[in-house]
């Protein structure tokens, strides 16, 4: 196979039609100083020979993309049990798109691959009109990078730079606490945290709400209790093993998400312990996953689709030139109980 | 925000070191008319002063791009449980590019988006070195399309055009077959398919080793335990909970992914009937998800993490010139038991 593809230029246009190149590109332009005749007579010969004009040349001159990038993080290492998180937020971006021309393309960005060199070589190839990044730190290199050079962003999770920008959340910290609450309503006391690594933004909040949630009930924090790591299934079901080998195991479980749950949940099972019932699984989610598994898993649930039209949205208000404080927004989890399908 | 990123540009870097911009670009080439210091000190600066070259520029004038554009089939409408395949498909991907300078950069496509277009502004627009296609139809417009534009490309599943082109496909007919001759061999003898829409390559392959497993068991084909749909875990849900209205159910279902079994358990259980004891549930998955699951599943296992480093591998070597009856490859599938955890 060759690498060059064949199709028509201005030139081969210019030839058919038997036209100067100069001419044929105005015309194609609306130029006022072609004929109308001649304008509709390039472009019916541009449509039926499949010219196209090409978009490096296009970006160069006019300096738009119709890209967006989506840095996406993926908060473990690979473990052959994938994470749906991504589709999820893709249609809720592709929902706020729908009529606009843009198209979102994605990059993975995982624990390894933190993406600073992807956000440079996107804004200094010009490969997009803006970025929406997951997965912030307090000082996130990459969003003062962004900041400086002025390019529109928006992230998912908020950092602790000084310079305010665009961004939607999810409130972590309200999320942990709601988790860890209903835990202790339903008489468990002895809570575990299975969290991110702490390196991320959401990783102090959530064990923020965890402690403020146990502080309230009168009970002391444990950090034995505590699990700071990979999200992975497999990282989840080796962590919950691992709390559960000593006599006195946790009776309930906060997990990060909807994957750590399902780990969470296949570590319980290896020790003998039935999900549910010797161990409260609270998952966090914004699929309803949980809802599919059996038993079905009390969630604190804020839509990922939702969350994907938001990003689209704050990042096509930016451009448009809105205010910065316009563009930020912490929404709420909501506690699904385990029962209801 | 302004849309225009500040940075260093050929004329600011010319103007920082009085130098004239001819004399800048070539020094940044290593040109051998200019002096070594020069050269040196030109690198110090634009070092220094983070110039980079405009990618657009850089691809107008090497026609290279370093990405590889990697267009993922999700094969249901979105309801809210997320799709895990993609995450598992890049890690292999991100194998197989490890230490080369190409980043893949992934669009999904659905059932409402098809993918011509998206093709057709990557390959017209140079946005991409290669495609890597997923969701083959037999006579796909875009396989077809890119062929006749020489353009480089592998698909995830085959087509039944005549020009031969390199594809990666599981034997999905294999993989049909093992699945309905294990129901069999557990003393299942309604089995039920529950199969993506029938336009594409590998619903008619799955078929036919399902008819022809039902045929080696003396077993009449009933078109009423065939449903063919969306795959997605809500509408599985719903086509499970359809083949268990009547008074005669099926005693086995057969999956066409991991996402579509999940769907099938909570229909079941919608029914009053218990996955696995009622009703066996065997699944079709490239990830490990079943085993995670309460009860786990028998899966027909291959291993997507592989599939996407061997789709990038056919996509190197395709770049490279090898023939392409070297970069054609069907996987077979293996039957993992429910038990085994």
């Amino acid at each position: 196979m060759s690498r060059h593809a064949s199709k028509a230029t201005l030139k081969t246009l210019a030839q058919e039609l038997e036209l100067s190149i100069t001419t044929v590109s105005r015309a194609l332009k609306d130029g006022p100083e072609v004929r109308p005749e001649t304008i509709a007579r390039v472009k019916q010969a541009a449509a039926r020979l499949g010219y196209a004009p090409d978009r490096s040349a296009v970006n160069l001159r006019t300096g738009r993309t119709g890209t967006i990038a989506v840095l996406f993080f993926v908060p473990h290492a690979y473990d052959d049990v994938g994470d749906g998180s991504i589709t999820a937020i893709i249609e809720g971006v592709c929902r706020r798109l729908e009529g606009l021309d843009y198209t979102p393309v994605v990059q993975l960005l995982t624990l390894e691959v933190d993406g600073l060199e992807r956000v440079r070589r996107i804004v200094e190839g010009k490969l997009a009109d803006g970025i929406i990044l997951s997965g912030t730190t307090p000082q996130d290199e990459r969003v003062r990078w962004m900041l400086e050079r002025r390019f529109p962003f928006v992230t998912f999770g908020r950092t602790e730079l000084f310079t305010p920008h665009p961004w939607y959340d999810v409130d972590n910290e309200l999320a942990a606490h709601q988790a860890t609450a209903h835990a202790l309503s339903e008489g468990r006391r002895r809570v575990a945290l299975i969290n991110p690594p702490e390196t991320l933004t959401f990783a102090r909040q959530r064990l923020a709400g965890y402690r403020r949630a146990l502080a309230e009930a009168g009970i002391a924090y444990d950090p034995a209790l505590v699990v700071h790591g990979g999200l992975g299934a497999g990282e989840s079901r080796e962590a919950t093993r691992a709390l559960c080998a000593g006599e006195d195991p946790p009776s309930a479980i906060v997990c990060a998400t909807g994957v750590v749950a399902i780990g969470a949940c296949a570590g319980l099972r290896d020790r003998g312990l039935e999900p549910g019932r010797d161990v409260l699984v609270v998952s966090r989610d914004g699929t309803r996953m949980a809802s599919y598994l059996e038993p079905p898993l009390p969630t604190c649930f804020a839509s990922l689709s939702d969350t994907g039209w938001h990003l689209a949205d704050f990042l096509m208000r930016a451009l448009d030139g809105a205010p910065v404080e316009d563009l930020q927004m912490l929404v709420e989890t909501t506690l699904v109980p385990g029962d209801r399908r």
